[in-house]
């Protein structure tokens, strides 16, 4: 499986995806801007990914280790591992190491700038 | 192709995923939740689906024929039919027939509820 670079890593967490951080129905979107934003949607699209961040942010501190991730979802540690390298690649999670773990947060606005994109009002 | 009765359609435009209706960062997501979540995240998650959506919000009246659709997308009638259906399953968009032609509205509230439910604030 191959990932690729999202653009919402490249830019900041306040206005996540180039052209379209307007949101989608104030003004047309254009095919480059349609194009990140699908990227990154896609990145959300998945239903191991959204638990993950949802488990992330409920997390002591708002931070969480893979070890705590992996047996309440039920799936393996590398089908883990590889769902978060997608939230991380599309930029709404960090990844720090410390000592033999590997430690996840929420890139704060990073899910806020997407849901600015969508809203209407 | 298949397509599949999406959560969105069933329920009100103001809680449109089911278990997902509070921002997934405020409390942990449960399967189904996550499940119909993304469901409804991948009906988002295409460009030309997306630049539908945003042709449509812009168009005299928040409202347009397939007619008025299909050129600016340069992609075949049938094509953007596929795609305005995917987005009428998903509960995003109202369809009613006049005459010759369909005619397209956003559904009020639908894109909101999914910003909702990424939105951390």
């Amino acid at each position: 499986m191959t990932t690729v670079e999202l653009p919402i890593r490249s830019t900041s967490a306040a206005c996540c995806v180039g052209e379209a951080c307007s949101p989608i129905t104030r003004e047309p979107l254009g095919s480059g801007g349609a194009t990140a934003l699908a990227t990154v949607l896609k990145a959300l699209a998945d239903p191991a990914r959204l638990r993950l961040l949802s488990m992330v942010a409920a997390h002591d501190g708002g931070e969480a280790c893979v070890c705590d991730l992996t047996e309440p979802l039920g799936l393996s540690q590398p089908t883990v591992s590889h769902h978060l390298k997608v939230l991380v690649d599309a930029g709404f999670l960090t990844r720090s190491r410390r000592g033999t773990w590997a430690y996840y947060a929420l890139v704060p606005g990073a899910l806020d700038a997407v849901a600015g994109t969508l809203a209407t009002v």
